[in-house]
């Protein structure tokens, strides 16, 4: 195990239900909310006037920036710094998935900023506060409720950039399973990918010595292997729809990665697919993530051998650790399949053409990953056989 | 899945050489340091100089309370309170076990109340507020560190009584498992029985539909079964600490507790053997818990057969779930005398005589358990199975 500093505020209210508290727990932060939200799904599914009414109830005075779309803009950010500064408002709640809730959070440490906020994200300067933000999540995907991490996309630049930034965490966050049961398959499906990808970024890792962190990692891939078909076949099955939920949340809220060194180079590689095609980030994550495995299975194989026999309980019948290691990458990738998610670049229409300026592109900051450094030429054969 | 709130705002250091921070950590809160612990053995190995030496150098003004017992009582807390009071300290800082911390976290309780700080533990009073309170952990049991859990004893009334206080975190928390290398075995061995006790008390309960509780609480065992060999093989093992502390500390920051009913009866039936007889926490529950755990058997038995199944690695083979839960309590029962823990009252000294007494005394504040609502029969039986 590695030395660690671990701390988590936020406040976690989770189950069915707790959605109306909103407007009682947010009162306890001032009268002026900022609400932030995505399309239009939460205008059709009745959570908007849900929120609405309670917010109303608490006599609070509710200013609206909808429209936050999935790999949320930074024009977006600008928008809501501007209405937060203006207005003086006291506290902003994001109601919607990882883009709403990133965007939020950048909003949120804007405030106290002067400049563009985008400098946060290319690390020109480094923020010390947020203001007040609350979470309502509508989809179980990035984790983002309970951690301090946001992704933002400049179209200008066509960059996709990560932040994480320990005052970003949310002040609390309602998880209320119910506010995602009318999310369609592929949005599920790519959510439960973003979920996976996130614990394999943790647990393939060159730490050694760190048996509690694997165990836990593995908790959250086999819980997620295991319910994944019984909310497929029934999308609106409440106590699946709450595990997965649960499983996002503690799959990325720093816990499972304290005390080891990940490897987040497949955001990386991935993030470059979405700034450029805009396809969604869990797609993405799983057409590149079994070719990632490969071209870094020897490294680790010891690893991929563990994976393989604890969590897809693939006998070792005298097979070598990378023979093994290699079975459970095929048996992941499979999965994944099986599950709807593309595995290849062609599934989601995406040639050969740009790859190399991607690649250059993934690894501008430097290289990437801990198992391995990812130069360009790495970045560029990870994208030619996901091809 | 049972609705929850999830909140936990301590922040943890964790790791080799994280010591040396406490005083430049410690200063953020002030000048006035009321430093807490136990017996002498943090003179004998180095931690007291090295603590007051980084106090010192960040000059800081250092009030002591030493003698704090295992088993820490309530006259302990009341001497804490005065000397918070009377000299205006800004900080406790506790250095030691799960007992010097939770009397110091009554002592932070306390110096907001006029009353008598055991008035909070007999629930007279409810407290809103702890004064910051710093911890540096020499031993690896009660979670104490990163929960807001405190148990106390009054002597006079021959009372230990547990405090679930959700002012209680601490501010801070230092884990650093060297600070645990000259923890001797039987106190190894009692640590690690009251981590697991803390597991088991978590993951046997009646909640259907939470399968990532359940695997969470089983990697904490896993890791704790495979890891404890290492550590009792040498002592001085820096990975095996490591993991065992984190374990501990996992164990009981409410996080696998969280969406489920946990069963805490069992604490409540050692803490009479404690009180009266003054026996370790972790002896006790090594004695206690097999005997619960056949008690409550076929109330569960699918647990139990799980339990078996996935941590024990006991094959089916036809058996039922009762069968399999009862081979996995055995195997339970047989690790904890493996690792040289007592699993029966005889083997610790205690006879017959008392029990009635104890059985009374244990559910004088009504019944304890959810997995079954145990009342003085059942505990007098669970006791009698225990001899």
């Amino acid at each position: 195990m590695i030395n660690f500093e671990f701390h988590n505020p936020t406040k976690v209210f989770f189950g069915k239900g707790e959605t109306d508290r909103i407007g009682k727990e947010i009162k306890k932060y001032g009268k002026k909310v900022l609400l932030t939200y995505g399309g239009k799904s939460i205008k059709q599914n009745g959570l908007y006037d849900r929120v609405m009414k309670r917010l109303q109830e608490n006599d609070l005075q509710v200013f609206e920036l909808g429209g936050i779309q999935p790999n949320p803009r930074i024009t977006s950010v600008r928008q809501g710094v501007e209405i937060c500064k203006k207005e003086k408002i006291d506290i902003i709640l994001a109601v919607g998935g990882g883009s709403v809730l990133d965007a939020s959070k950048i909003m949120g440490i804007g405030v106290y900023y002067d400049g563009d906020p985008w400098d946060f994200m290319i690390k020109k300067v480094k923020s010390e506060r947020m203001h007040p933000l609350a979470t309502i999540i509508t989809l179980a995907a990035t984790g983002s409720e309970m951690n301090h991490n946001a992704v933002i996309t400049n179209d200008e630049t066509e960059e996709k950039l990560g932040l994480e930034d320990p005052s970003t965490f949310p002040t609390f966050s309602i998880l209320d399973p119910e506010n995602t049961m009318t999310v369609p398959r592929d949005q599920t499906v790519n959510g439960i990918a973003d979920i996976l990808a996130h614990v394999f970024e943790q647990y393939f890792n060159p730490t050694k010595e760190a048996p509690l962190q694997d165990r836990m990692a593995e908790s959250i891939i086999q819980t997620v292997v295991e319910t994944t078909p019984l909310l497929l076949k029934n999308l609106h099955d409440y106590d699946a729809r709450a595990t997965i939920m649960w499983c996002g949340t503690m799959a990325l809220n720093h816990l499972i990665g304290s005390g080891v060194d990940g490897d987040w180079s497949t955001h990386g590689i991935q993030h470059e697919l979405s700034a450029i095609y805009d396809i969604p980030h869990g797609a993405g994550l799983a057409i590149i993530f079994p070719q990632w495995m490969k071209y870094v299975l020897d490294l680790i194989p010891e690893k991929f051998a563990q994976f393989g026999e604890r969590v897809w309980n693939i006998p070792r019948n005298g097979k070598s650790d990378s023979e093994l290691g290699l079975a459970a990458i095929e048996r992941t990738k499979n999965w994944f399949q099986g599950i709807g998610a593309p595995v290849s670049l062609k599934e989601v229409g995406i040639g050969s053409d740009r790859l190399e300026e991607m690649a250059a592109k993934a690894v501008s900051r430097g290289p990437l990953g801990s198992v391995k450094k990812l130069n360009k030429e790495d970045v560029l054969a990870i994208y030619k056989m996901s091809l």
